[in-house]
């Protein structure tokens, strides 16, 4: 018979007990730790023979030891005769190198998806990739969740609806932003227009709107944020043309260097994020908002486990 | 026509510089940085379309995000439409993981050779391997060279030959000694005698010794010194038997945690190490000697591109 098998790496343990509740199991103990010169040991400390083992790993810095140690739980639980291995990466690292911008340089995106596989991946499991095309760069089953309905609940009594604008940042991210309003009864769009200083990684600079911000409670949002430099650029502006309120939403808080200054400093009402990577406590500013990604990641485990569609996670969603 | 082109990551461009100019060639210019959450950026500055690839990297702290470079690398070469890609790791990372101790353990040397070859190398190109069966972890050829005519070549003139004894630290390494010994003029051998904690990693117990060393010159022979744990018993174990004095020879010199402190403590002679991963300025003792392996690495490299034998390096050595 069936049995499923959770365990996690160590970038964020609480994330695998937290889903484990949700699913009515434990996570399964394992071993690990650095060697001297940096090289890591993982050892399960309990059979996973014949089960579907789920190693559920943050894609968080130190990434790419993060990454390593979960390509190394791959190969561990491969030749421990794991029935089935999903990889569960909530955030799935390197996917804006999702493609050539110019030449001589890698698809560093497809390359992480290839050595998951070359491991002994079967199944992928992540959220809100930053462009949903690169699931056909696994050579397998990938299980795309949506991180928009957890946002959405949490998001639709909060807002006065016969006043909010839903924002894009971005050209590229206009397709969210209309499922958003959609979703909320038809609330009208705007997006920031922008070129990219493709010189400077992490820089970008924000022009105009095109939409109406003026006097609206605004809601930008974005898959991930990051630094906060483009999305702090898009505050600004909104609140230049005129904006009531900016609220921000995004799934991944990545929220590296300087990007808790800038949030701080940027006059937002509200940061909304979960948390498929860890957010340590220093910071959580006091107007951000972290919800749990663990009843996602569970029904969509669940999902997996008892072979069922994932494609409607929003009525899956446990509790 | 054939052309070479040598590429570095960053974890010791100093090794590749001196690499090129022994095959009397350059470093091909290379793009590299870290994004804010960590993710690594690289890119080829100049053409390597239909050129012989040369992926240079030093498995050095932080071990895992240099070896995730190199991977980066790799497939960045092969979406530039290199000829032929050769990965160049002086001290292959991971190399001591080449077995199961226990049940539910990952093996992995094997996977870091899977992982190479599936981001798209063909060869691999590696000095003294923990165990040299790893050869049959990479599914392609791997130019499996040592260090020992450089260490040997060093050595040889500094030994009083008529009272020198060479020390295995260890009975799996015995057969490196023999050689030393036999190369040397059939020298006298002797091994220490231990029995390792397997609980507690880094740590070994030194017990006696086989063969004769009072008032013996004794050279003990490892493939690598990492924390010097092991080493430095073997030191103590010499000298409490009465041996003169104690030279350390080893390729790599990883020189992890406590070890510079160790060996600083330990009474030895000399210690003779190549530079097949970095060994900073303020780790080099002053009776530490550390041999550059360049020579070796463009010998090597100049037999893998003008395909010939590889097999006998001593007499391949530039200069
Ligand atoms: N880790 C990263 N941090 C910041 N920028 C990145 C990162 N990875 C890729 N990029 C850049 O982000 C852009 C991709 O975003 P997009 O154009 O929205 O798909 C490209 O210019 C990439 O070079
Ligand atoms: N990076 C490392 N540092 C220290 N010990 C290691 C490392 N990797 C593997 N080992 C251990 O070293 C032993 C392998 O060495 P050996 O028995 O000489 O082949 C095994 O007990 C491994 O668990």
């Amino acid at each position: 018979d069936k049995r499923l098998a959770l365990v996690t790496g160590r970038a964020y343990p609480e994330q695998a007990t937290e889903t484990a509740h949700y699913l009515g199991t434990e996570v399964l103990p394992t071993t690990a730790y650095d060697f001297a010169n940096g090289e890591m040991y993982v050892r399960y400390t309990e059979p996973i023979r014949g089960a579907d083992v789920f190693i559920m790993q943050a894609h968080t810095q130190p990434i790419n030891k993060w990454i390593m140690e979960q390509l190394i739980m791959i190969d561990a639980a491969k030749r421990a005769s794991a029935r089935s291995i999903t990889v569960v990466a909530p955030f799935f690292g390197y996917s804006r190198q999702d493609k050539k911008h110019l030449g001589r340089e890698p698809i560093t995106a497809k390359l992480m998806f290839t050595l998951m596989r070359a491991a002994g991946a079967d199944r992928v499991m992540t959220v809100d990739l930053h462009a949903a095309q690169e699931q056909g760069f696994f050579n397998g089953p990938v299980d795309h969740l949506t991180a928009m309905p957890i946002l959405l609940d949490y998001m639709r009594d909060r807002l006065p609806l016969d006043n909010t604008t839903i924002v894009s940042p971005d050209a590229g991210r206009i397709k969210v932003s209309e499922q958003w309003a959609a979703k909320l009864g038809g609330l009208p769009l705007a997006f920031i227009h922008k070129t990219r200083d493709t010189t400077r990684p992490n820089h970008a600079e924000a022009h105009g709107i095109i939409g109406e911000v003026k006097d609206r409670d605004c809601v930008v949002i974005d898959d991930m944020i990051d630094t906060a430099g483009t999305i702090c650029e898009a505050v600004r502006t909104l609140h230049d043309h005129g904006a009531k309120s900016v609220t921000l939403v995004a799934t991944h808080g990545l929220l590296s260097g300087p990007a808790v200054e800038r949030l701080k400093d940027s006059g937002v009402k509200e940061i909304v994020l979960t948390d498929t990577v860890p957010i340590p406590e220093e910071k959580r500013l006091p107007n951000m908002t972290v919800l749990s990604a663990a009843p996602l990641l569970a029904a969509g485990i669940r999902s997996v486990f008892e072979s069922r569609s994932v494609s409607n996670l929003l009525n899956g969603l446990p509790e």
